[in-house]
């Protein structure tokens, strides 16, 4: 990077003798780049457009559509290159609003309670689905108890999220398998339908949705997520009346594949420009919200790295590039996509860095990557320690940038605090209320610091 | 504390021939504190209660004495002792609706903004003050200026907030003598009113509160806060229009002291009961908004340390004491009774914790102690990082247990992650919504860990 020059320029203003024979820290380095993140920052007035003037972003729609038009034009002012490469991406729509209610027997009411199909399920179609309800707490329990008791049953997973760990994505990846692999689990034993506790750790009134898994070689049954205040009303329910049956109606379907783009822009590097850093979110989000954590955050921080580039008048050594990846969300064709075109066309990555875990207060990177690597960056503790930055043990890159592990590269995941994003994920609230101008500068300081602290040591 | 037992009969139940001999560590002791709080926490429905149903609690209003009645009661489930501490404070009230608007010459229309009286101000009274305005950037500026320039005009302080410091309380700190000094210091040159820019890090319409503090020989002038975006468009029409005037009316005024108290609560010590552990935050608050993250937040966190006793069933071996103090905002005079009582009583404190710096994610405790103790807390890091805790160079510790300092025993402040708490400080905007019940949670998590580790390994 040439921050350096600058840094001596501006030094040299107060102090000239001993300037001109400085060398600028990494500190130095990482708090020009902080300074220009939070006096001049464009995250917050970018992800004001994109999640209130263009809204939710599902692959195929066409707010996935105006999403890539709105990143191109944007980028374009702040790049040396920018273009658009084709992927094709499923295209499931919820269709009308779904209903459901609990059925008691022996003339109790009905309940209604808020649920939402689940990305890429099957719709009940009119009339829905009416049947008794098995709650399980795992797939292992599911198949204790056999097809005998599952058969013509809807079955209900309700193992809550652990709210014990410390860090909420541990918590949703110990209970996000009932809703990935859950409705197969059920079909292959006869079920009709399945619920899955919404991944939330609080008493919420709202549903989450995200992606289910069918197996190739299972039925496609219809899948539901449920409000965790209401899992907790049907558990219960369930205990006090033997006879309770549910209901539930939903409209989704399978379209047929879109043709979509991954948005890539570029800023050619000086010395290295054959040598790609990769930074990227993903420009798709679910329909209930305005995907304003997940990712419209991870793609304008991204942005936001080229911009502060631009901004302090630098150019890096290394080609920096952005990638706002399509279709992470019920596919991830995007992140498939742009490895195998990398590969193709025998470009040079070095690193890859993606946002995707909301635009939160700084914790850390986490990394797949070599030990030599983990360490280099943990000896750039010092300089990014200041703005919130930690934590550097955790294992991870990110989903879209998955695919280029093939390129044995180092993978980072930029980790913010975990504490409010399950809040948010994959629901009607995720939208751009929620975001602090203040932190989403901080996390696109991040990004930039590291970019920049890569761009100057290299990755080796 | 006897978290030990516990353990070991838990783990007991295991894997017995090892358990009875299992000493049990740090890190089990903070983990099995923050399970508890984060399964079974109240700081939430107490704090939802204190701030939507009592509200604003000024010192001397009717809403601090509902607090203060509440907080009782409430600890009273708790704790083995509950009493109120007298202590006179203040009664400053609002009164009647702000108004101010800037006046252009020439016939250009009046332009509303947005202020609120400084607490402890004095009114303008009906009719307002109508005058020119004179623009400093800080205290030194207003000097350099001098008598002739200032004398009959509005003195406006327009130093903003240094939004490039990670640390937010580092930029208040760099900003905040405009208000707290700025009114005497205008008013010796002969102004006849202030306004302060808002101590907000962001552009945003309303106004931050706030105490000023008039000096016994300058004659008391009245003194508003401007929201930062207006600040900014007075500081532009300036520059356009010479003949500009700013008019503004305020009805704020001080009644007659109160009696009031501080609510006390503690769990008596099981091997020293006359050593006292004291955590606490204040229970009033600026009258704009609910005081949910200042200082709701530290109050019911305090409150939720003894109920995380009390629901795992143990007892402390040091007297632990929650403190919520009375009238920390424009007074101090709950944390100076305090310390006198004690004093006056001969109790003997080992340590004191306070929680006042909003509700948000765990980042570390700051501390006002001997290098020893510090080191002794750095020494726990291990069992402590895991909730997000990793920060604990900083000095200070908390404005209410200050006058403790007199005992020359570590004061120490909860500190959680800064970067909203100015989006919400003094303002109509600090309130319940702007909460996340994990990150309370986690923070009452970090008090009662912290206690725990004093407890268990004492102070020396």
């Amino acid at each position: 990077m040439k921050l350096r020059v600058l840094v001596i320029v501006m030094f040299a203003m107060f102090s000239l003798p001993v300037a001109v024979h400085a060398q600028t820290s990494d500190a130095d380095d990482v708090k020009l780049i902080f300074d220009e993140a939070l006096r001049n920052g464009k995250s917050y007035e970018w992800l004001r457009y994109l999640t209130t003037q263009i809204g939710p972003r599902l692959s195929g729609s066409a707010g996935a559509a105006e999403a890539v038009n709105w990143a191109k034009t944007e980028m374009q002012n702040i790049a040396d290159t920018v273009w658009l490469q084709p992927v094709m991406v499923p295209h499931w729509i919820r269709g009308s609003e779904e209903d459901a209610y609990i059925k008691g027997s022996n003339k109790k009411r009905n309940v209604a309670v808020n649920v939402c199909a689940l990305g890429g399920s099957v719709g009940t179609g009119s009339g829905g689905i009416t049947a008794k309800v098995i709650e399980v707490k795992s797939i292992e329990e599911l198949s204790q108890l056999g097809s005998h008791r599952i058969k013509g049953n809807i079955v209900f997973f309700n193992r809550p999220m652990d709210v014990t760990q410390p860090r909420t994505f541990d918590a949703y990846m110990g209970a996000v398998d009932q809703r990935a692999m859950g409705p197969s689990a059920a079909a292959r034993h006869g079920a009709v339908g399945v619920i899955v506790r919404s991944m939330g750790l609080n008493a919420e009134d709202y549903p989450h949705t995200g992606a289910l898994r069918y197996e190739p070689d299972a039925p496609k049954i219809p899948a539901i997520a449920i409000s965790t205040r209401h899992a907790d009303l049907l558990s219960q329910s369930l205990k006090e009346d033997n006879g309770l049956q549910f209901y539930f109606e939903t409209h989704c379907e399978m379209l047929s594949d879109v043709q979509s783009y991954n948005v890539i822009a570029e800023l050619k590097g000086s010395e290295y420009p054959e040598q790609i850093i990769v930074v990227g979110g993903h420009l798709d989000s679910w329909d209930l919200g305005d995907g304003a954590h997940d990712d419209g955050a991870g793609c304008v921080q991204s942005m936001e790295v080229l911009r502060i580039y631009r901004g302090l008048g630098l150019s890096p050594k290394h080609t920096v590039r952005v990638v706002l990846f399509m279709n992470e969300e019920n596919g991830l064709n995007g992140g498939r996509e742009y490895a195998l075109q990398a590969e193709q066309r025998k470009e040079q990555h070095i690193a890859a860095i993606e946002a995707d875990e909301g635009g939160f207060t700084p914790r850390g990177f986490s990394m797949t990557a070599s030990p030599e690597f983990r360490n280099k960056v943990i000896g750039w503790k010092p300089a990014l320690e200041p703005y919130g930055l930690t934590d550097f043990s955790r294992e991870g890159g990110g989903a879209d940038i998955g695919p280029l592990s093939k390129f044995n590269i180092p993978l980072i995941g930029y980790m913010p605090d975990s504490q409010r994003y399950f809040d948010y994920h994959h629901t009607k609230e995720d939208t751009f209320d929620k975001i602090s101008k203040r932190e989403l500068d901080m996390g696109a300081g991040c990004m930039a610091a590291l970019i920049g602290l890569i761009d100057k040591h290299g990755v080796n």
